[in-house]
Formats: structure tokens, sequence, C-alpha cells
């Protein structure tokens, strides 16, 4: 067998390191041929590694056999090669790679493993697809940008422990064989072969735990930590995600606030280089829904909603009028200054589009440049009416309004919302380094569930309601506002929580308010109340999600890029194969049956 | 109802971190009442929070509303304490509390929540059952003895992250979905509801990933990850354990060992501050088994074993002589110095002891001060043969030698070394505090397998073979060596690891040398083999387990004491009350059904 060994031959540099300073020594870098290039007797070699790509030298008038050997390395075989760095001619200067200013004139090669061809390159400039990709996983990590990816990754997790490490917080770590909980999205199952007939399931968050490890006195936690949801995956969701989850005791929610704004800070600093102004905006979450249409606005841009009801109840169209009368809203956006970007075509299918978000319909009214106006309403509209309407929404010259009106408020905003964002991606205004923090605060501590035709917990039912809101808890509970936050970024939802309730008689009053008898309560959170009654400590806390955290610093569209190993749409991991069947005797051992199989595909 | 809110009584300190040096401040304290004392008139409030205990001082005289409120506080209450701090006087200072020269005069106390009396006391002079302190966990955390354990497994993964991502690992989060391998201990298994009949399992290790990893051109991976076996727990073992698990490319044995031992110098350090010397010692598995009779030896104690079978091959007790004559061996240790601590039905009783390791019987031989010698052999043996062993054994007065005869070397050395450790336990000789690290090198590559009635990996079939002992992979398997290694601390196995095998050709020759077909080969693990062949580099790689690490860094004698919320011998957790039955409607989403029910104890 030839020598395959990397003994002699060890790197005493990485390949993407090397600079001119370096010019002079003998170096030897080990890595993967990313590109050979004969030309004409001398033959360049580019070799990658995790830092970068290197040229090394073969001139076969200054060494024959080295040359040769090097003449059989095809891409991605994996080599050593030793020799002297020197600076290139000012000719063969490559000024895009970062060590483009030298090459390695080699003086050793070996080659440590060889490489069949790949089902794809390993480029980032070629377009794979996203089965094979997965398929072959190990080989799209070797691309740098998902190498960059992870190393991204890697840094913020790095961020998140040393300064939570530093502000007191203990790293526990919490079960993930634990219990089934009735409410909230479905469990992962894990059949226990011990207790035949019973299951453990995995988590979907450590909350219970960690606010049973603020009544065990540990203070303040975290934990970087996995989670599961059995949910039908949409394009932004995997079956496993991670969380950093964190909990503090004796705080009020400002308290929370300031040591995550700290920790946003550092990360966006030492992960990016970039300066987040503390402390950052606050909105309540009435007012995100009233400006933004959604309770994780994107302040990126504006085409703020504004309300035109009042407007709207006196005027001569009908469909706003009754609309009003009835109680509804009308309420639109202004895309100011891009009214030339929506032809009558564009504007119609935009119609369209908030349908999909349940409003009835978008009456718009264009103002052109030279002062003209056309609309699908305004001929309904007095002057007076119009004119009303265009101060309301600052309307000028080049502007486009788009109006929606609807029975329910929150369908007009969330149309609106959706439609702004729409526009705004449209037109190139979200920037994706353009990075908006802010947080949305005083949550509704109740929705209403069709379903259940009952009010039930926006968090859950532990989320304490704000002090001045209690009394509505016997009158109006609809109306309590809940000691809860979001963090936003780019009108994406970073992260949430809340400050819990810490005392057992206004625990109790929630319940009822949730519709819960005591025995229900009980039974579902039963170890909880009990836990509550050996002397609870105020406590709150936040979790991220890890995943788009680090999808939205890399400026990517999806997790998956930063997922070294991610599962697909219907939950499979294309590489492992998995799931997969399993033996009858494993699951004899767990006395558990299978009850349908799966229909494979056809050939 | 009550103000139970904390605003307004934020901590200024932590309770155990006041000192003489914070005399004259106003501070604020928050945490739970650890006993509350009246001295007629004046009443103590111990306060504790995870930093320790402070005592608060409510002279009735003084404030006598405060002192009624202080007064209603029982043991575990929640309460925020204000007050001034000054030193005690000298009369009243406590050296035993690292707060005991100073005491908060309280000026204001709220109770920020009441407590039932807890099932058990929160107190370390305590014991308690198991079971109790399992199902109350949250307040068995609250004992500062379980604080601190937790607190050092805290700074035992901040270090190990720290040290690693300055040596260049990325930490990478694999899949904790993932498949079943049919080799290795029992899956835990998972239902997967989108492809019915199919299931995921949990993790044993990454192994697989973080070979791909690898081979992605990641470089240096590390990940504190939680693993799952299926196994019938013994004491020192859980359904789900974690594990420090890293791996590096391009490297030999040498460099995963020095890089490890970097780590472990300053784990023990920065947690302990305890000096490790490097290097750390090295032992061959064969050195270890014939010297230690154990592959994790524990080296806090001499009574080294020694082989006396040339003397008793040719000897006149024919029970030693039959035994080498037909292949066997004869083994001591000498106990020296310790003989008048053992009489003669404690010998006796340690005859049995052995017979659990397999040996058939105990022979012994005493030295007493005087000189006089009893013996359960000597009487068959020359004064030659007699003193031929004395010497082997290095005896002298007050000397205690064991010897044990056996067919097979393993056995004879496995049950003396089970026994040195016995007897070293009951001297006291091995303690907690002195730490002995070392590594085992030079694994046997294979095993054999009396179920299977094959040479198996002792490792896995991915562990490359010594170079050396190549050839014999043709010739004489059973003699290769792995370049595998273990660190071992005090006994106990810390981690192990090996070099992997990165040579498709040395791979196909391993798979040969345990009988699998090319076809089983492929089955079992085809998408490592494909992977393998588009390059792969050199690499190899160590796991930890975190919990045993933890504990013996802790100086305990159970990993579930370093662990927040364990499971109990049948892998149920106590406190969560799981796993437990689940709505058949979650069976019927997963396609599965319940083929046979636990039996509930009766009542």
């Amino acid at each position: 067998m030839n020598n395959t060994s990397i003994a002699g031959m060890k790197r005493t540099h990485m390949c993407g390191e090397l600079r001119l300073e370096h010019a002079g020594q003998t170096v030897t870098v080990n890595g993967w041929v990313d590109r050979v290039r004969d030309n004409g007797g001398v033959l360049f070699l580019l070799l990658r590694d995790r830092a970068g790509i290197v040229q090394c030298t073969f001139d076969k008038s200054v060494n024959a056999d080295l040359f040769d050997i090097a003449f059989t390395c095809r891409t991605e075989f994996v080599v050593a090669v030793k020799g002297k760095l020197v600076a290139r001619d000012a000719a063969a200067v490559n000024k895009k790679m970062p060590t483009g200013e030298v090459e390695i004139i080699a003086e050793d090669i070996r080659i440590l493993s060889k490489a069949e061809t790949t089902p794809f390159e390993i480029d980032d400039t070629k377009e794979v697809g996203d089965q094979i990709r997965l398929k072959y996983r190990y080989l799209d990590l070797r691309r740098p940008s998902m190498q960059r990816n992870l190393m991204l990754r890697h840094r913020v997790t790095q961020v998140a422990r040393n300064y939570f490490d530093e502000h007191g917080f203990l790293e526990i770590e919490t079960p993930m064989l634990t219990k089934s909980t009735p409410e909230g999205a479905r469990d992962y199952l894990v059949p226990s072969r011990v207790h035949p007939g019973k299951f453990y399931a995995l988590p979907q968050s450590p909350q219970q735990y960690k606010q049973l490890l603020m009544l065990s006195g540990m203070d303040r936690y975290i934990q970087i930590t996995r989670c599961f949801r059995d949910e039908d995956l949409r394009a932004d969701r995997q079956p496993e995600f991670t969380q950093i989850d964190l909990e503090m005791s004796f705080v009020e929610q400002d308290d929370v606030i300031a040591v995550n704004e700290g920790f946003l800070q550092r990360v966006f600093k030492e992960v990016l280089d970039v300066d987040i102004q503390l402390p950052l905006p606050r909105m309540t979450w009435q007012d995100a829904m009233d400006k933004y249409g959604s309770d994780k606005p994107d302040v990126r841009f504006g085409f703020e909603i504004k309300d035109i009801s009042d407007i709207a109840k006196d005027c001569s169209f009908k469909v706003f009028k009754d609309t009003v009368e009835n109680g509804g809203t009308v309420r639109l956006i202004n895309v100011n200054g891009y009214a030339d970007k929506f032809p009558r075509k564009e504007i119609d299918k935009l119609g369209e589009f908030v349908k999909t978000y349940r409003a009835k319909g978008l009456a718009w009214m264009k103002l052109a440049a030279d002062g003209s106006m056309t609309s699908s309403f305004a001929k309904f509209l007095s002057e007076d009416e119009i004119a009303a309407i265009k101060e309301r929404a600052g309307a000028k010259e080049n502007d486009l309004l788009f109006v929606v009106a609807d029975a329910n408020w929150q369908t007009a905003a969330v149309a609106l919302g959706a439609l702004r964002c729409e526009l705004a991606k449209r037109l190139g205004l979200a920037k994706k380094d353009d990075f908006k923090l802010l947080w949305v605060t005083e949550f509704p501590q109740f929705e209403y569930s069709e379903e259940e035709n009952r009010l039930v917990a926006m968090h859950h039912p532990f989320t304490a309601p704000m002090d001045e809101d209690i009394p509505l808890l016997d009158t109006d509970p609809a109306k309590v506002r809940a000691k809860a936050y979001d963090i936003i970024l780019n009108g994406c939802e970073l992260g949430g929580g809340s400050i819990r309730i810490h005392d057992p008689e206004l625990q109790t009053k929630m319940f009822e308010a949730l519709g819960f008898t005591e025995e229900k309560a009980k039974e579902q959170f039963g170890h909880l109340i009990t836990a509550f009654s050996y002397g609870a400590p105020p406590h709150g806390g936040l979790a991220y999600g890890l995943d788009r955290l680090c999808m939205l610093l890399a400026g990517l569209d999806s997790i998956r890029d930063v997922i070294a190993f991610p599962k697909v749409q219907n939950a499979s991991d294309l590489m492992m194969n998995c799931p997969d069947v399993v033996d009858d005797k494993q699951l004899d051992d767990l006395s558990i049956a299978v009850t349908r199989v799966e229909e494979e595909p056809q050939a």
C-alpha cells in the first residue's frame, strides 16, 4: 500500500492563512485539491482547507518526479504539500484570492487520499439541486459558503455562552426523555422498553424544567438545546431545532430585556462587527399591529398603516361607510415615491395577494408625478374626502395608496402588513445587512380559540399579566395584557419570553380565567403547582431560535443553510436515509406494533 | 393581594458574597429563608441564595412592624430584605459561615412567596432517601451541595468550550433524530408520523456524523451532546448521558493526546486549582492488564500484579503446576504492609469476592510482623519455591500475598485487579482528591465474541490498526493492535477514542478481517463507504463522559449528583412521572399500537 499517513507532512499553516509576510518560509499545507491547471510543464494545484485556498506550483523542469505525482491528482484528492512560500510575480498576482500574492513552490507532495468524481462540483458559483446537496451533505459542506455558515454559528454560540457566563448564568442540561404534554404542538414520542405501553416525549422546549430550576434557587439558567415538534414542516421549520433558552430569578421585564440587549449587542459586534445602539426600540403589540399589521414588524422601511375609519365613516363610498358602520375598519398604506413602479396590471395582482390574507379586496389610489390621480374608489368620494385621505396618508406625487376595509381590524391590519412587506421586498428596500432590532411588548394575555370556543393562553398559562390589568381578569379578561415580550429582527421573531406568575393565588385566578377547573389544572400541571407551593421566586426568561438567528446574521433565506445535517420537508434525512424500517425484534422489545406502513413510491 | 413583586427590592448583592469589606453599605438581598431563630425580641433570619447564606437581624424594640412580618416567615419562604450591613460583635462572629463576620440590620422586608412545609429539610447534613429526593428534585437542588455540583459542571463545560475554541475546534450540532444501527447497544426509537412504519433512532453517539464532518473539511469539531442507550441501568448509567465529543483532521494519535492533555490540565486548574503535570503517563493495554488486571488501572496505590507462572510451573503444588502446564497462569498481588488488617475470616471472604470475577479460588500467604508465616498453599511448596515467590513479590514483614491460578490469563488478571481495588478501598488508599490520570494505548483491534463466534471490533470497524500490525490482518488478526486510546482517571474511564481508517483499501481489509462480506459492509455502512471514496483526510478523535468527569472532579460516587434531573434505575423520572401512557389518538397518528402494558404495582 502507498504511504497515506500524515506523519512527517503535518501542516505548518492553514492554506487560507498564507500571506506575503510568510514569504521565505518553508511551509506544509494539508487539504483538498480544488483545481489543477497544467500550464505546459508547470502545474498549478490549488489546495483548499477551512481557511481558504492556496496555490502550489510544480515545475516539471525542476523536479519531474514530483510533477508526475502532482499530475495524477484530481479534484478533491486529499494531499499534503511542502514547499517554499514565495511572492508571486506581479503579473501573476490574483487580487481576488486572499492568498493571491503568494504561492508554494512545491518540494514534496503526498497523496493522503484519492477521490472519485464527486456528484457535483465543490464550487459556490454553481447551482446544485437541494436533493443532491442533502444526499451528499458532507460534500455540500465542503463549499466555502457552507463552511462560513457553520463557523458563524459556532461563533454565535460561543459568544452566547461567554456572555451569559459572565452574567452569572449557569449552563444546566435538562432531559430529552420527558413527558408528553397535552397542550401545544404535537410531541415526538419514544416508547419505553422497561415500561410497556408507556412513552417518553422529546421536549418541545425546556419551559417547565427551567422554571423548576428557578424554584430550586439556581438563579440564572442558560442552555443551548435541541427542541422537537412533530409538525408539518413549513419552509423555515425543522422537526428538531435549537434554542438559546434562559431564565432569571428576582427580575422584572426590564431586567430580562437589559441582559438580552447586552447579548445581542455583543453578538452583532463579535460576529459581524456591527454596532447596535442600546436601548433597543420597544413597541407595544397594539402599536405593532396598528402600524405594521404584524407582531413582528419589519421597520427597515416605511409604508406604515394608517387608520382612515373616521374619514370613511361618513363618506359617500358605500363599501367603506358600511364597513365602519358595522364596527369594521378602513386602513391604508402609502407606498410613497414608488407609484411609477406599479402599473395597473401589477396593482390588480396585488388584490389577489391580499386575498390570501383574508382581505376582501384592495382599493388603491395612484398619484402620478404630474399630479394626476387614478384610483379604484376615488370616483365615489367627494373632493374633501379625497383631500382628507391624502392628508392622512401624507400623499404626494408618485405615491401609491392601498386601502383595505374589513369587519375585523386584525384582518385589515395583517393584510396591509403583509402587503407592505411584499412591496418592500419587490422594491429591494429590505436589505439583509440593515439590521433593525426591536422589542414588541404588552402582548394580549389571551387569544380566542375558535376551535375550543374559549380564551386560551397566548404564551402559556404561567405568563404573568401586567400588574395594572390584574383586575380585568375578573371583569374583561380579553383585555388583559401580559408581561410578555418578543425580540424582532427585520420582521422575524428572534425570540420571545415572559415574566412568569410566581404567586399561587394569582396562578389560581389565571387558571380560572382560562376555564380550567381546579381538577383539570391539577391533572395537567399538578407537579408544577405543587412545586410553586414551596416558595417560588419572581422569575422570567426568554428563548431564541438559534437557527433563525444564525440565518439572519449570515444573510440567508433558509435555516437549512446554518444546520449541518438538516431534514427535508417530509422530515427525512436524505444522507442517512432515515427514518427507516427497523427489525421486528426491536419493536417487540418495545411492546409496540406497526399498524400502517408507508406506501413506497412506484419504481 | 399582597405585594409580591420584586420591584424596589431587587438585590444589590448575593447573600453569600457579603463580607466585612461591605460593612456600612445599605444592601438588599433576595433568597430563601434557611432558618429563623427568635432570640427574645431579636429575630435572626438566615437568608440563602446560590452564593451562600447571610444573617438578617430584626429587633422588635427598633421596629415592631418589621419584626412582626419577619416573625411570620417560615423556612423556604422567599423574601427580600433591605438593611445596613454591619460587622457582628466579636462574640457573635461565626467562623463557620463565610459571611459570619457580618449581618444585615433589617430596615425593610417583603415576602415574595410563602412556602408549605417541605417534604424534607433543605440541609446537607440530613440524609434523605433517593426516591423522595428525586420526586422533589427542585427542592433537592436547593441543597448547597447540589448547587455546587451543578456550578462545577457549568464550569467544566465552559472550560471545555473555551479551550477547544482556542484550539480551532468548531462546535457543530449533529441530529438527534437519526438512524438505528444494528451494531452496538439498544437504540431508543422514535416513530415517524409522516412515514408510517418507519422510525428514527436517538443517537448512541455522533460517531458517524463527526467522521462525515471531517470528510467535509470542517477540520476540528467539538460538541457537548446528549447520547442515548436503552440498556438496563447499572448504578452508574443513565438512559441519556452527555459526551464531550471531538474529532480532528490531519492528525496522528500523539496530536489528539496532546490537545486533550492540555484540556485536562486546564480543567483541573480552573475547576479545582489542581496542577496536573504533562505529559501524562501512558501504558499499553497489555501492561495495564498485566500489572493492574484492568484496562482502566487505578494507579493511586500499589499492589501491582506479578506473574509467578515460571515458579509455579515446576512447583510441588498440583493446582499451580497443572494450571501452568495446561497453558494457564499463576499471578499474585502483595498487599504490602497491611497483613495485620486482614484476619483469617476476612481473607476467606475475599475468596468469595474473587469468585464473582470468575476466579476459581484465592490462595494466600501472610507474613506476620514477627516474621512468622501462614498460608493456604505454602505447605505444598518447597522452601526454595516459597523463597522464590516471596522474592518475586518483594514480600517483607506484615505483607499479605493473594494468588490466583487460572487457565485464562485475563480471568486471573481481572480477578486480582478487582481485588487490589477492593482492598485499597477498604484500606482508604483510594483518595478522591488524589487525581491520577493516564492514557491506556495499543488496545487490541479485535475481541472474540463468544455469542457470534468471531472476532468483532473492540472499538468500531473504522478504528485504524497500528501501522506495524497491518500485515497481521492477513496472518494473525487477533494480535493486531489498534490506534485506540483511553484516558483513565483513578480507575475510571473518562473517555476514549481512536485514529480512524481514512484509506478505503485498508477499510476493505478491515471489513474482511471482521468477516463482513462486501455486501454486508455496504448494507450497514454504505453511505459511509461512499463518503470515504470522495477524499478522506487522516483523522481521529475522542469522547469524554461528561457526567463521570464531573462526578470525579466533585469527589462524588454517583453521576446522579451531577445531573439536574436524572432518571432512576428503571429509567423513569420520578418528578415528571414519565414515561407515561399517552392518548390513543397520539398512537394512531404514529401508526403504532401497544402490544403489552405494564402491570401496575398492587395498591
